[in-house]
């Protein structure tokens, strides 16, 4: 086994640690009265990067002042990679510069970038199939062009949320015995997803390679689409999901930087056809990624990336087929994560086949969420000797406002 | 007949003008070699608002100075109404300030808004059918819930572009004879819409009513959503339209100010239902407005907003149902305006039956868009002596780039 790189603090070098010196993911940050700024993850502290700037101990134009990353993620990859070298730099063991680091429990972390726009996927073949059988039946269960593209749809940007902000059960229409309710969702459930940080803009007219697409891919939070499955089921066809994916979106404060999972670069799951050349990757996309999800502290579901059919590069590419202008700051969901086992799928729709089939969680019955119910996300790849984790991603449900 | 107002600015009195003292629609233009600012239209003038408070004659914080109305808009209905009576007093007859006018000849126009997202409805009961009849067949042409909600779907704020960008005919991904295909769209088209303006910011979880979310629209451009149908119909299902709505958005470069609207108030189209009380209206919701689209000059289609089936503020009220915050920019569409007869409806697919019935344009045949052809959406409220214009919403077809 190759000694993994250390870090000068402690804490980023204890085994399962989420933020070791090969992780640095970049978040936003405040300590009481002061204006949030830009900061990196290290075992139990934060590096306060706009300091660290006005130190003299990095560049990045004054960006990491600002209460958002994209300002610094526009700068684009070579600074990007400049950075990073610099701060693994700062943070190894026997480094001495004077750091200004705060301890994670200090702070308060606020979305980490200024979301542009949403777009979610819907890219894990056994989640499309499963969802696919309880709304359509299983004979219309895969839709015809889903192994020949990835199949995504615009969702809204401005309900997306830090993880830890409470999420309150909506009220919305749906479908009753005698025409329209207008009701309290009754079927509200999570979706298991990462999302993809988009890091340069693209012009209207142009279309990204797979290969160029990935390389515009800054880094990767976790993701909960929450969704009202009784609301979407009545509003979804012919258009999409619309309000039903409205109520709130939660990502984790800390985005991992596409640089770190590199060494994690996996096949993602095998093609039932070859592609059309646009989709076509020159190396596998994926990468060997835990992925999970708790409910009130059990874990609920867990499965890795690399079960997905579409790579978020892939996913971008598509994104600009038709001549779509990417921005910096859009998000990608990846679409839910599941595997082909029940504790592996990504949502309580899948998993309770469409609430007929109760769980146990710590020894109450679950259909679809209750009140005070908290989901958690947890993601992590395992590397000799240390761990890149994506960190907290959690939301509690509020009742309903009538 | 009452005598309607007139104004100093000659061409603004003229029969048939777009721009009389009772319109007044706020843009953004430049100036050979100056920034773009905001600016009003009356005859064939604009009038250089930042330069208006900066002679001391209005006053809005600055925000004319800015590249686009957000920040104005941003200040709210009392200021709009307030610019609004002291802009009639300014170029009223008689008088006789000196005023900042340009040649609207001379300037450029830009994009309006800063777009914070899009969402398109689909709002006209002609155009659901008749649309659901060529995708789903005469069975399930109008979904179930059509009449007892207003669907919507988000779409790309990043491709929305100003009157007279030219749209480059995409490259995409449709159903061949044998397995998916990848080719330059062969059934491009247009879609005759309105554009609501968002003016205000909505919290989340906070849901609109249906009168309150009509105090918060702004105003209203004209929309025209290009549409590739042959990707539409490979990709639409289950999650709706995406890349095949992605090629770009053309709005007017003129917000008319709901203000200039209200004297035509009209009730919509007859209703198959009650509505549930969210969707309710106190008064009725549209505007007595001909709209109609032009392809190479000549007039295609004709018919009314008030044919429609949900107005934009039920739109806007429906669209927070679930807590989804709303923000200033966001563009609602309306949805395709079709009336029932051929020559009402407002998109090739409709007017051609899917192709099956080409129609004449100047002596020629066409199903869908050809490379070249220009398309120009045109609207107008007709009161006694003025007429409320919307002016241009042009865009040329360009060929595709393999």
């Amino acid at each position: 086994m190759v000694t993994p790189l250390r870090s000068r603090i402690a804490s980023a070098n204890e085994p399962g640690c989420n933020f070791p010196i090969q992780n640095l993911p970049y978040g936003v940050f405040s300590i009481q009265g002061a204006a949030p700024r830009c900061g990196v993850a290290i075992g139990d502290r934060v590096l306060d990067l706009a300091a660290c700037e006005a130190q003299g101990l990095i560049e990045a134009g004054g960006t990491f002042a600002e209460a958002q990353l994209n300002g610094f993620i526009a700068l684009g990859r070579a600074k990007w990679d400049d950075v990073r070298a610099r701060l693994t730099g700062l943070l190894a063991e026997g480094a001495t510069e004077d750091l200004p680091l705060v301890a994670m429990a200090d702070v308060t972390l606020h979305l980490p970038i200024r979301v542009a726009e949403f777009t979610d996927f819907y890219a894990s073949r056994n989640h499309a199939f499963n969802v696919g059988v309880l709304f359509r039946g299983p004979e219309n269960a895969l839709p015809p062009q889903w192994t020949h593209m990835p199949i995504g749809y615009n969702g809204r940007a401005s309900s997306v949320v830090v993880s830890g902000t409470p999420i309150r059960r909506p009220m919305g229409q749906v479908r009753g015995e005698n025409g329209p309710e207008w009701t309290a969702c009754r079927r509200l459930d999570l979706e298991l997803e990462l999302g993809a940080i988009v890091g340069g803009d693209s012009t209207m007219g142009e279309r990204l390679s797979v290969e160029r697409a990935e390389g515009m891919i800054f880094g990767y939070v976790l993701l909960n689409d929450w969704s009202a499955r009784d609301i979407q089921a009545w509003e979804y066809q012919p258009l999409g999901p619309f309000q039903s994916k409205a109520l709130g979106t939660t990502i984790s404060p800390w985005i991992v930087p596409q640089a770190a999972l590199e060494p994690f670069r996996s096949a993602g799951a095998e093609r039932v056809n070859p592609l059309l050349p646009y989709l076509q990757e020159e190396r596998p996309g994926f990468y060997d990624l835990t992925i999970g999800w708790t409910m009130n502290g059990q874990v609920m579901g867990r499965t890795n990336y690399n079960a997905m059919y579409y790579s978020s590069a892939q996913q971008l590419a598509h994104h600009t087929q038709t001549g779509c202008p990417m921005r910096v700051g859009d998000l990608l969901g990846t679409g839910t994560i599941s595997g082909p086992a029940r504790d592996q799928t990504g949502a309580l729709l899948e998993m309770t086949q469409g609430g007929k089939e109760p769980v146990d969680v710590n020894g109450q019955s679950r259909t679809f969420l209750e009140d005070g119910d908290e989901i958690g996300l947890f993601a992590h790849a395992d590397g000799e000797g240390y761990r890149i984790g994506f960190g907290p991603c959690t939301g509690r449900i509020l009742p309903a406002q009538a």
